[in-house]
């Protein structure tokens, strides 16, 4: 049976029968302590065995790493856990030398970057990479629930009208010998798709399709952005969930972002108390206190102009000095959460800074958009209103350089019984370094892809 | 609020108001039909108005596309319908012009394919994609309760071991000028990652290295293969679930397949009950009854002998003779599981005709794979015991002609702590045609790339 399962389920006096790995095996002369593990819970089970095993001098050898059955009796324990494992008998399945690069000892986590394939074995992988999946599982959950219809929006595109040179190509060619048209451009044609193609950086444009049929949807995939950025917060293929709510302004849009996040928080508190609890202890102190006070806050919401105003009044010493007409830094998203010590919304952007497809206010200078600043993280979600008057948005296109003939058919949803709508998207990643306290992107990402790092 | 909770909640008397879309507008002379949905459900509310509405003229006016919002009384209706709607009032919020090429008539498939952006506003379409999404759920809600890691395994790689001739490259290289080096090869190292690169064709060797850290993994993501076939069920991009399970044989397996395929058979039954009524009545008559029968079966299991043993001793006139030493075709495929009336698992195949990475028997001639074969649509899902054995594991990957430099990482998890362990993969959209009735790839999947067709 599963670790996990023998934590929910059995108590003091009940037999198991288990199939993990040693985290670690510390031999004395009479018994044993093996540190048991199967990865479904991030805790771990002791085992404690003795002479009465007839294999017990085999049993001392087996190495960190090893994998083994065991079978036996829940026993009460002298630790901290609430029982051990009292075995009737320990077989190896697999064994582990002792160049396995995973020892039980601290390691850095540079280091266990360097072994993404093992990492996922040590607690702190562990802990982190669960957390992952439940908040995956808690994200579809809350949709679900909600009557969003989930949607795949394509990976492979040739709608580049986000902006081209920041989408990795994808071709069948060889690229040694590229086929050319007699004027030296490339010649498309003999491409699978007959003509480039591009893998996405998001799938918003093709998801507001489906809400106009579907009222609420959401994407969760892979994106892509080819920014050459070394950064604890950059890497070239991260996950994304990208809502979008028919018949919904940019009030409700705050609505539905806050009541998501909050439910996500309590999903992941609850599925993964184990995990939070090693992360709180080992990772981010005070992490738990965070989420469980987010979770039960009320989210503030200011206008950027706002936002600017309190900081101009801060009286803080700024690097770089608050703009009505730009984008707020990072050390002003840090000094706004703190000032407020709970989420904020900060709405009605310049109009100047932000995408081509958002709503622009009756002020004509503002857009009816909205980023999520959460205290220690920053930026957590981004979304607008989206602008569906037909003349607005043609003169935007024009603005913003986008191929009208790309986008025909975003354009169309304004046509054919177009409404008020709304959408945002979220950081899948973003979320789990929040849900976790882990800085470094690379440690949230099973195998991280970053500039000059393509491993396995 | 959302149709689907006035479905759910509301009845005869109550007030509700709703805002969504047009389906057709039929009026007479003092009164008219409006049917309305909003996408939450296949179902729509039928909307009586009369003259009593001080707008009426402007309503009868209003065209099928439209976005309205209307306020009413549920009362009872003469129709087929539990209730229909009394409106207080219909207001207009996007009009819809009568080029809209969805019209309340019936459409080809093939034409609304050429309309992909509009045609999850049809019946149609609104139950298929509703029911990917419930399925998609319902397949998170299995593995997550079963104590399963949701992975997301990288979608860019370098790793072409299985088979770079069907894999995408992905690069940041302007194509009609990709840097050489002297010697005129491709100069990868002025690449985003220095090297090459691939969009992946599966997560499976990937997916192992965290079944060995958290015991039982799947992944759920998009994946690539450039083949060049223009069949109802090929598409170069489509979703899959691949699953992978520490200490489990072949048996352990198939038992995992079967109880996954059954949960999320009666999940989508459950949770897609209107859509599936749609699907059963105007897609594929008897749809319903085979899923509940296929539910609640219990799943054939032969091997690949036994299954060529029955196909020559069938008495048919087959167009591809069975033979013990090859795959076996299509029309062998459906004898079978008409044979059985049933899922059927096929296992121990050919080792010459499978992948490298799979598990030689002790006669040596064949391998732990099974395929599941269901009724009506073939091969639903393929797996295996993996091979553990270093030695065997380093000779499969000389005579398969592996690159054993790609693969080192995999070749070690053999080597720390390994253990037995199986795996499976299935294509998602390959569930959503079995659960749909659907026969054409390109109508379960929301914007379809195939061989030329790279729109939207």
């Amino acid at each position: 049976m599963d670790l996990i399962d023998v934590f929910k389920t059995k108590k003091i006096g009940d037999t198991v029968e288990l199939e993990g790995w040693v985290r670690n095996n510390r031999d004395q002369k009479e018994f044993g302590f093996i540190d048991f593990y199967d990865g479904t819970s991030v805790n771990t089970l002791q085992v404690v065995y003795t002479k009465e095993l007839a294999n017990f001098d085999s049993i001392t050898k087996i190495h960190p790493g090893s994998a083994i059955e065991v079978k036996g009796t829940l026993v009460e324990s002298n630790g901290k856990q609430e029982y051990e494992l009292k075995p009737e008998s320990i077989n190896l399945i697999g064994d582990c030398p002792t160049d396995y690069p995973i020892q039980p000892k601290r390691h850095t986590v540079e280091f266990l970057r360097s072994q993404a394939y093992l990492r996922p074995r040590t607690k702190l992988f562990q802990a982190v990479f669960k957390i992952r999946s439940i908040a995956a599982a808690g994200i579809h959950e809350y949709f679900q629930n909600n009557n969003y219809t989930y949607v795949h929006t394509p990976i492979m595109t040739n709608s580049d009208c986000e902006g081209s040179n920041q989408m990795f190509k994808v071709t069948t060619f060889d690229l040694a010998d590229v086929p050319k048209t007699e004027d030296g451009s490339v010649d498309y044609t003999q491409d699978l798709f007959g003509k480039e193609a591009y893998i996405t950086g998001s799938g918003q444009l093709h998801g507001e399709t489906y809400a106009m049929a579907f009222k609420k949807i959401y994407t969760f995939g892979p994106t892509f952005r080819t920014e050459d950025s070394n950064t604890k917060t950059h890497a070239n293929e991260f996950w994304m969930i990208e809502p979008e709510m028919a018949f919904t302004h940019l009030e409700g849009l705050m609505d539905a972002e806050e009541d998501m996040l909050k439910y996500v928080i309590k999903y992941t508190l609850e599925k993964g108390a184990a995990e939070i609890e090693f992360l709180n202890q080992f990772v981010s102190k005070g992490l738990k206190e965070k989420l469980e006070k987010v979770a039960n806050s009320n989210f503030v919401r200011i206008t950027h102009h706002e936002a600017i105003d309190l900081l101009l009044g801060s009286g803080e010493k700024w690097e770089f000095t608050p703009d009505y007409e730009s984008d707020i830094a990072k050390e002003h998203e840090k000094w706004i959460t703190e000032h407020f010590g709970a989420p904020v919304f900060i709405y009605n952007w310049p109009k100047d800074i932000k995408a081509w497809y958002m709503k622009l206010n009756d002020d004509g200078k503002t857009v009816a958009a909205v980023d999520l600043e959460v205290p220690g993280s920053g930026e957590l979600m981004g979304g607008s209103e989206r602008e569906v008057d037909m003349d607005k948005l043609e003169e935007l296109i024009k603005i913003h350089g986008v191929d009208r003939s790309q986008v025909e058919w975003y354009v169309n949803l304004r046509k054919f019984g177009g409404c008020y709508h709304s959408g945002y998207g979220m950081g899948f990643e973003r979320l789990i370094m929040y849900l976790t306290g882990v800085e470094n992107i690379r440690d949230v990402i099973p195998f991280p892809r970053t500039p000059g790092n393509l491993n396995y």
